[in-house]
């Protein structure tokens, strides 16, 4: 099945808005097996639409647009289609119900403009929008499909997950299953070049990688008839993904290391301690975004300044003078004495240098030494990490959430 | 002049890469008076992306295509566009010279598929790239202009900002400027609101505001040919903005919120302490994001815990247990007992209730105290915010740094 993308909406083409959903629409299409070859994106202007969906129309096998369905009189996405394939529209008392609901629940008053959003093409099928006004629309025409999705991202994904999705699996009768591998403590194109004889031949499974910043996610993708068969030649590939990449792999799925690490810390009850330097808050702050968290870590020290360390942490004056605030006597001292003041079992120091400032010979730019006490014996460790100053910050946070995950399962 | 984008490259197809270089372009290039109508997204194909070029030139004046001019044989732009125009792709000697120049500053060897990007359409102007191996491309044609330029979004807005901005000009010989209002504690539909009137009504200047967590940046564009007029035009417009939102105004430039503190932290020499528990060192790791911050800011801490609230700050277990850890009598204590620890200039305090859970009745979910010292005096804010746990803690982030502002502008 051939698809195409429309977008419509001049904050698009004035740059005001990124355009997320054609990203998240490719992705998810091409989950489902399916092809897509243009993205389009055109304004609120009825005549420059109405080409861009004839050219869609003319090339393509399944139309997908976004936006243009609200209440305001820019919003022509449906008026235009139903122009091009002479269909009226009129008013769907289903939808007028479910406006109605919408807005009761909301003790908003309805403008009148609102109801525009109840007229539909004649024979089209709803898709409920479970979190706006503007429902989608699906058209069956000459053979073709032309699905229309509101615009706002959370309202788009929510109709296409649960409406358009069914309807596209259906149409295509092809089971598809993903199994996902995320690593920790490894670049993208190590990873790439680990896969390059699986990628260069890949029909089914598809095989595609993924980089965030310290995290490489692979996706490994099968299709179809029969569950078990796909599930068979999964299973093959996954002994591969664990021959290669056994230590870098901490989970199944798309969940982020940082989540990885909370979980983990929260299953095991481990309480965790942190004392920061150049890091500057970034590791507790992470800390701090998974709900619950508060359980086991109580106690994150920022100590920027060398008075801060000594106030603070009880860093000898004399191991600051004669090592300097970023070595491994600062970090081991950071570390301990943070163990005894948090009684954490597991505390954390970070020191180094983000730049662009700061740096000497001996010591550049991105240095950073990492301390991790943990049953009583700490461990040292130091990177030289590139890049600017928030990269640095960002690359050794997530080599702290690295090394935590690693101390607890290699102990384990 | 009517412009379209087109963007190559298959890794947008599948959703791989979110296309970040046409919400830049589109921005830049309404800044500079063009309108932009369609953008449009091929795969590496050149059946297909003859097809894109070929409606694209029938339509408008300029194109400017993203990607697709690297050294691999799927990149295949400039072969495409050669071929649509008969042009023979002849060896740029430059281009070769700048190619070798670019290995070996890098001490990388230069495989042999790298000469392919020295390969130019004849009667091309080329367009040096200052950070990537592929130059941009110009073409004129039939009395439109074709614009080639690389995908990888920092040599694209490097090409574009130092090549093609000084030809669009020339050609366009109107004069266009921009002044910028960034605002802090309002959200943007109350912005918008009180700018209805001039946006309905718009035409020269143009009025366009963007909105961030926390910040509404007001854009106001003026164009015509003398540099005077535009400025008086700009002036009036600037009195208005002023006198409807100066309160807000915290930069006359793009500049965010966290920067514009950190300098004024700097420039004023206060020095700064923080004290976090529902933002978990969110804080602390926004200010450490400045470079040379650690000249003022030494000592964050993150008590999320009463433990670490009693053992750290000296907080009162009979001030936790009778009023709570959420409440103004905890907000104040840590705030003044932080500065007693600090010795900072400005001591600041944050505890609330993130959630999802830890909500009751009397303290919901969103419910934060923040406290600020300063020069003695102690000011206790309390806010309800509403949203998820890494929202309710951005916005306190956001009100923490509009607080400093106002604290430190208050009093001089």
């Amino acid at each position: 099945m051939k698809c195409e993308l429309i977008s419509v909406g001049t904050e698009l083409l004035v740059g005001d808005t990124l355009n997320t959903n054609v990203q998240f629409l490719s992705r998810e299409l091409s989950l489902l097996g399916i092809r897509v070859y243009f993205h389009t994106t055109v304004g609120d202007n009825p005549k420059r639409l109405e080409e861009a969906i004839r050219i869609a129309f003319n090339r393509s096998d399944l139309i997908i647009t976004t936006g243009g369905l609200g209440p305001t009189q820019d919003d022509l996405t449906k008026e235009v289609v139903a122009d091009i394939f002479k269909r009226k529209l009129i008013q769907d008392e289903k939808t007028k119900e479910d406006l109605m609901e919408y807005f009761a629940n909301r003790e908003f008053t309805m403008t009148p403009n609102n109801l525009k959003q109840t007229l539909v093409p004649e024979n089209a099928e709803i898709l409920f929008n479970p979190c706006g006004t503007a429902p989608g629309i699906l058209l069956k025409e000459q053979g073709r499909m032309i699905i229309m999705l509101p615009g706002p991202p959370r309202e788009m994904t929510r109709v296409f997950e649960e409406s358009v999705v069914p309807i596209l699996k259906q149409d295509d009768n092809q089971l598809v299953i993903s199994r996902y591998y995320n690593l920790s403590d490894i670049g993208e194109s190590v990873a790439e070049d680990r896969l390059l004889d699986l990628i260069d031949t890949q029909v089914n499974p598809t095989i595609a990688t993924y980089a965030k910043m310290g995290e490489v996610l692979i996706r490994i993708t099968a299709n179809g008839n029969d569950e078990n068969e796909i599930n068979a030649l999964l299973d093959h590939y996954e002994a591969i993904m664990l021959s290669r990449f056994e230590e870098h792999i901490f989970t199944f799925s798309k969940e982020s290391l940082q989540e990885t690490v909370c979980k983990l810390l929260l299953e095991k009850n481990i309480s965790l301690a942190t004392a920061e330097s150049c890091t500057g808050g970034l590791i507790a702050s992470q800390l701090t975004e998974y709900p619950g968290i508060s359980r086991v870590f109580g106690t994150g020290l920022v100590t920027y300044s060398n008075e801060a360390k000594i106030n603070l942490l009880g860093v000898k004056k004399e191991t600051l003078e004669k090592y300097g605030a970023v070595s491994f006597e600062t970090a081991t001292e950071m570390c301990e004495n943070l163990q005894r003041v948090s009684k954490a079992m597991l505390s954390i120091s970070v020191t180094g240098i983000a730049g662009p400032d700061g740096g000497m010979e001996e010591k550049p730019v991105g240095l950073v030494y990492i301390g991790v006490c943990f049953d009583g014996i700490t461990n040292i460790y130091h990177y030289h990490f590139n890049g600017d100053r928030k990269i640095v910050q960002q690359k050794t946070a997530n080599k702290v959430f690295h090394l935590i995950r690693k101390t607890i399962v290699d102990k384990n």
